[in-house]
């Protein structure tokens, strides 16, 4: 018998404690072992409630339970996280986390202790909810060179691009709609900012190229600029509009972002809708391979909580993840990457707007909607993203051209000049 | 330092030699270990090729060098390479392999080898190709109890749907264009009758029970009855038709079935086009999840058996797969178990036609192609295949019916009467 503490008792750590007992038998059988919730950590009481048998309010509690093997950490936050989750690695007892702010902020420093000490810190919640990538990324695709990672990483935003082209709504509409399925918080910044995001690619990428990778260095835009009539330009041209975390390692060459990006029918990414997660993962060897699933969400989170209780109970006293180190990789500013963009042009004369972006740009291709007047898009050819953003500026100081309402990435775009 | 051999240069083989070569310092890392290619064995020698310095030709040379821990068995088929790997692992030498006709005969006896020496059977590389399938389903999914696994599992015939799809031709157009690409094989059999596809699942299904499903049992069809006007009705109900490998868990409760089926958008595996594979799981805490990539190619393949050595080295004396009983798992007659069908009509009397669907199948929507005269088609509701086909043979009997020139198993379909 293996004795564990789950500490936080809500969304999550209520599904953690709700699966452990529902799929008991399956899950002991994975694990070759009994698992015994023995402590749930929680400043609340819940009378009535099985739990209650367990409800410690105290962590030291748990910290001086030498019975104890294995911890669960799903309160969320930095702190008191952190603190909880170090001081349980250096007492030898192996954590699992749901927590993509600590892994994405102190996942080099917990790893390290956890290969010190022979033991444990397992992450595969915090990215992707219950999609499996953390582990393949580790133990999986171990043959090949990783040279980019592209995922749709959280489901709130995804939910909300999707509705807003399928019903042809306005951001504010959707956003409460969201809101009122209990898909986006009140606070909606995480997710509509795109910082849930940028935590999530940062864990993806020090993992792949086993390097620091700093979420402050990873330039991030949400989705809160992205308007109705943005999404019917898109639709025109018979793509789509995600929001991507993507990244590239070329060598010691890396860079990422976070930001909506026009993505076309051929990239697989671009059949992920509502709230499902997706990571497209690129290798030297094995091409494309995508992992799609739910990637929020009480139960799919907390299966791969309990996934990673059972790979820790399988595996005390015996390290197995690769860890990444607490040296920090560099990253490309991305006015230096090459990309196109789409590029909406306001203007008070047609033919000479028209001529400026030929003149500018050299593309002679426009895109017009019905639905607007004075108003055409086009598709910049590929630059590096500084380039593309002087002559952005060249183009507004002609005379023709009232305002640029937007401008979106675009992968992948070879356009028709 | 480990030293390997490989048995077979073939297609996969040399990917796995090149692979090896090629990501030599990234997988020795990973490994954390120096691993060597000692020996390759092959019928044939490679005069000028730098394999011709380790090419051996007698496999008890490998067998009998005590200092070789891993071999890779790529040769293909049952026999030699279950007489090979069986005395391998007797002799205490861990195995991995992409040879699904030997994991799908002999696997569960093989697991129990590995499982009494401490050492370690692994066969990534026989489902899915590069797709992590099975270390996930061994180690990711171990929270969930797996109701589902459905899967396109073939390229060629993915290729050759898509292609139909695309191009409106029929099928022996488009076996002469997958075979003219290499896509298909001169006799295409194995792929197209769906036995490859077969042993795959059993593969899948088996490691999902814990015991051996025999694949003999398992319902197989393929895709030589599909032609060009099934995809015109398919495309015409905003659907498509995939081979789909299908198995249903309900506790004790195991059915199978390899069959084209007509599924609809809602559906992620629709999205799976060209010689893409992917893989849908369905766990009763995790919802659904999907691995999607190549399932085949050389370097793909390359990838998932390389990723298993890695392992293999990883773990010299731990083993660490979950092993399938040969406990034999009953399969249920698909004859029991329930199915939409589409089902297309040629008549002499189309109103009387139409009456004895209405009447024998209590369905009054049908499906015409302006392509096709005296025809149409509709979708049963469901019931269990004996039925269905017991009303269709009545259907068959109707004067106003001349004909059924084909029938598909539909997924999900609620048909409204």
């Amino acid at each position: 018998m293996t004795e564990i503490a789950i500490l936080g008792y809500g969304t999550v750590g209520s599904g953690v404690y709700e699966v452990l007992k529902t799929n008991r038998d399956s899950i002991d059988k994975n694990a070759n072992d009994e698992i015994r919730i023995k402590y749930v950590l929680d400043l609340r009481d819940f009378p009535g409630d099985s739990v209650q048998e367990v409800i410690v309010h105290d962590f030291d509690v748990i910290l001086n339970d030498d019975d104890i093997k294995v911890i669960a950490e799903v309160m969320g936050g930095v702190e008191p996280a952190y603190t909880f989750v170090k001081s349980a690695l250096l007492r030898g007892k192996s954590v699992v986390t749901s927590n993509k702010e600590l892994v994405a902020k102190h996942g080099a420093e917990l790893l390290s202790i956890a290969k010190e000490k022979n033991i444990n810190f397992l992450f595969e919640a915090s990215v992707g909810g219950g999609i499996p990538i953390i582990r393949p990324l580790n133990q999986s695709l171990t043959a090949d060179e990783i040279y980019e990672i592209t995922g749709i990483l959280n489901g709130t935003t995804n939910y909300m691009l999707t509705k807003m082209t399928k019903d042809g709504l306005d951001y504010d509409e959707i956003l409460k709609d969201a809101q009122d399925k209990g898909y986006a918080e009140r606070n909606p910044a995480a997710d509509v900012e795109g910082f849930d995001t940028c935590r999530k690619i940062a864990i993806l990428v020090s993992l792949a190229v086993g390097k620091q990778v700093d979420f402050e260095d990873i330039y991030t835009e949400g989705i809160t600029n992205i308007g109705k009539d943005d999404i019917e330009y898109v639709k025109k041209i018979g793509k789509s509009i995600k929001l991507l975390a993507t990244s590239k390692i070329d060598g010691g060459k890396v860079w990422a972002r976070v930001s909506p990006v026009i993505i076309g029918e051929e990239n697989p990414l671009s059949m992920v809708n509502d709230v499902f997660n997706a990571i497209l993962v690129k290798g030297n060897v094995i091409g494309d391979v995508m992992f799609y699933g739910k990637g929020a969400g009480k139960l799919p989170t907390a299966s791969a909580v309990v996934a990673d209780i059972v790979d820790a109970v399988k595996h005390l006293g015996r390290n197995i993840m690769t860890s990444w180190s607490t040296e920090k990789q560099n990253i490309i500013d991305i006015d230096n990457v090459e990309v196109s963009k789409f590029i909406r042009v306001e203007y008070n004369d047609k033919e000479k707007a028209v001529f400026a972006v030929k003149k500018i740009f050299g593309v002679s291709k426009i895109i017009e909607l019905d639905s607007i007047s004075s108003e055409f898009a086009f598709i910049s050819n590929a630059d590096v993203e500084k380039a593309i953003n002087e002559q952005i500026d060249d183009l507004l100081n002609s005379e023709a051209v009232l305002n640029i309402p937007n401008t979106i990435r675009v992968e992948n775009y070879s356009n028709p000049t």
